[in-house]
């Protein structure tokens, strides 16, 4: 079990009245992630308190935040500690699953999206891993070959950027790596989705604690963890959302005008074996932090 | 009421073994839609059986068959009868709802997909839509300027042509004007989802009876009927799936090596005034076969 | 007549070596522009000569400036003066060209380039102009559809932009306007090109004197002026370099790492009617620097 | 020394006039190619003598043929000898030359042009070649890549794909393996431009005879030919036109309304070593049909 303590401030300087937000920020609900406390704090001067709708995507666990907001400045703070339970497995036990298998929410996540375009990759997705023998670590594979390809690079793409983008520009982020992966990966007809949230244990060598995102590849009857860009640890992330791609899970969805500034992120691990909390590391096993489909249905 | 009767045949040459299929062709279960009788024969010669699996995603009423074929010619055969009742509004009464405001369930399909790219079009959609009264009205601005700037031009997209394609393109079939209309209702940050099925009344010039696909645009708590194309007649659709775009409703998702024969489709109308089936015809009305999110929650 | 005094200086923070440099930042010569005087200084502290290779592209008067850098800071600055005859016509009386009647020079001026993708746009163009009387007003509504369609904006565009990129973003500056009117032009099978250098009378809202990039279409045997972005007087254009695309006539092409600071440019016009130099103004009749390729073959 | 007999047919029924063309199908006139006899016939019936203009791009070498053609059907018939004298060289003596040594004529094949989009290529040549040795072998790593990731497939592609689509879709025919060597050799500052024209002895597997087309680099002070769909045998190619990418030397560029015929090519070579003439083979020294630019100028 590993427990991790963060927070997560936005500010924003409002200029246009009104301004719309959606917000996925708050740690997802899911069987294997359990909020121990959470305090969500949304202010703008002057304001006593903005009218906030607050939703849950009962399907992943996703949990929005929407408000209206006046002109000015505003800022959402959102602290939280999570409990999160790994499913570790060996990887040689995990399968590529036959089309008829799997369970139709997982279907989904087949198809191209927004930023992974894999009707575009189908013949290059064969041509490079049609020959390996299927299962994990064609996955790990698949997530090697963009890490060759892509290299690490702050600025280097934007938010129109997709995989197909990613492959010519050979450079990235985060958000860059997974999506490339998912498109390979779909084209390979393997179920994969995209997840954002936070992450303990960052290489620091990228800047301060940031957002991440990484990738969730369906495999024996659930969703395991990969670090696309390998800067991460997976028992370390907290999950805020899953969904096809970047276009489903923003942070924030922002509808009007306005100037952001830098969010400002942190995060720290419980480090308590005594009572079975852990501090995240590397692990040879592959980890998933949602149940088995088999059990669900 | 209307009711229609129609039927669709798909024809496959399997050459390779696992060939898996995933088929969206019959009429989904909606409010309005309802399923008088329906047939479906699955046909491979010498073969007793297939293995099929069946679904449907009950958020939407689509309707999934999921088979395994072996090779040799496969045929796919459905008839239905299905009565639609149209919910018919006059257009001034709707009106295009504030964000806080839309059902949670409908926040999707104000995001970018693989083939509505809202995301690169918004200053476009501003520059053009910006300064026109919201409302019904404005949303068929936004058809009609799809209709002034596409050609309908059979063989002038592929399944890869998005709506940014479309626009330096200036051609293609229903499915790409949906898109581009889609993707400009989006960056409005107007909800609009892609639908498909077949129609009854299509211009014969365009040849034989064919599957198509429209838009549904969400005004005022529903969502509403638009024919991106112009080349049909609203109340004829009957709707097999609605979706993002095209990604998540193809007729028939293919994984494995065939040749396809062209679809052969057929619909008639039944004209019974005294029972209530009328023959679908233009209307000035707006019309829905969706209920009303509000009295839904 | 018009006499302009110009100077531009480009500033470097040389981190690697070595730095190769091409430039294009002298001013063209051709039979309409002449170059009174001029001067170029090229500076490396602590380095006495810098070995520069200089060429002219004969067919077109464009002069590059070739050298290779060391490590440190660079400037190179140019200043001159030019005296720029107009061939000034009527509008009424340019003619578009049959195909069989246009020199040979002038053929590659149909063709698609890097960032004017004529190719993708040969529907939309006959779509919007095919039906419009051919001649100088049809260029001239191509000017205008691309001014209605692209909004000025400084940062919305970058090096890879080319015109179909600029049709779905519809904002874009002076070079993103120019490319956009060239593909449409050529999709019309009228011959244009790209032309950069500074400019005389700008819009001083658009921020301080700059390069500017410009259009020129050729009609009845002579290529003119049209200023796609619309910011700027084309009297008052002073030619560098004349090419299919901007990736023919960048003002400096870098091979190797360094820091750019922001260039210094300006202009100013001789204003001496006794001695015939008038100050760039707005003229209703179409302007040429160019020869006549009639008389010059 | 090589000697090649070859013709070139071309069929159209024209359904519009006037219906301009300009073609590129007669053998370049180059140093080191030289005519020894041809014959062309270009026929419409009932028509005396169709006004055909000729021109020669004498930097080039390049031959164009114009003509305005009648509505119905026309032919146009290109028979010729050609001798062709390679210079071969050892390949390990061949260097890449520093940008202030290129002939100013070369420059232009560094720059981005409509299929080859260096520009976006240019941290991923970066990745892949930056570390290898300059000279000869980079280039050939650069042709064994493109090889790897594209397979050669009929009807993959259109005339519309450039580059950085042959990237991703990984499938093309001879103009696009093209594409991708010459935009990854200018992504690493080496010039390379496109050739086209028959070839003698290509592999049968892939259909008839037919145009082909090719690379050629530019390497201590000569252009070198590569095949880089690896499909032909680059002593047995006769050039028709070179340029940026295949926007510059079209087989037939059309200006008018008309059905093609498939073009029928053929061509056999002299096999007379008594006489000097021997029949192409593949050769392991770098092959030469151009000049030595240094002494030229």
């Amino acid at each position: 079990m590993v427990r991790l303590r963060f927070s997560v401030q936005l500010g924003y300087e409002i200029t246009e009245w009104p301004c719309d937000f959606i917000f996925n920020i708050q740690a997802a609900r899911t069987r294997c992630q359990t909020i121990v406390d959470e305090h969500l704090v949304i202010n703008q001067p002057g304001v006593a308190q903005l009218p906030t709708a607050m939703h849950t995507d009962v399907a992943h666990g996703n949990r929005f935040i929407r408000l209206r907001a006046n002109a000015g400045p505003l800022t959402v703070r959102y602290d939280a500690t999570v409990d999160i339970l790994h499913h570790a497995v060996a990887p040689e036990k995990l399968q590529e699953m036959p089309i008829p298998q799997l369970p139709p929410e997982v279907l989904p996540y087949l198809y191209p999206s927004r930023y992974c375009e894999s009707d575009k990759l189908n013949v290059l997705a064969m041509r490079e891993f049609g020959k390996l023998p299927p299962g994990y670590d064609r996955v790990l594979a698949i997530q090697r070959w963009v890490q060759a390809r892509i290299g690490f690079t702050s600025g280097a793409s934007n938010p129109n950027t997709s995989a197909v983008d990613s492959l010519s520009s050979s450079a990235g982020v985060c958000r860059d790596f997974s999506h490339l992966m998912i498109a390979l990966c779909r084209a390979m007809s393997i179920p994969a989705r995209f997840a954002t949230g936070i992450d303990y244990g960052a290489d620091p060598a990228l800047g301060p604690t940031d957002f991440h995102a990484y990738v969730e590849v369906f495999l024996s009857n659930r969703w395991y963890l990969f670090d696309a860009s390998g800067v991460a640890i997976p028992m370390g992330f907290v999950r805020f959302g899953t969904g096809r791609d970047a276009a489903d899970v923003p942070f924030a969805t922002i509808f009007g005008g306005l100037t952001s500034f830098v969010p400002v992120v942190s995060i720290e691990a419980v480090n308590d074996p005594a009572n079975g909390f852990e501090v995240p590391r590397h692990r040879t096993e592959a980890l998933s932090t949602d149940g088995n489909y088999l059990s669900m249905s």
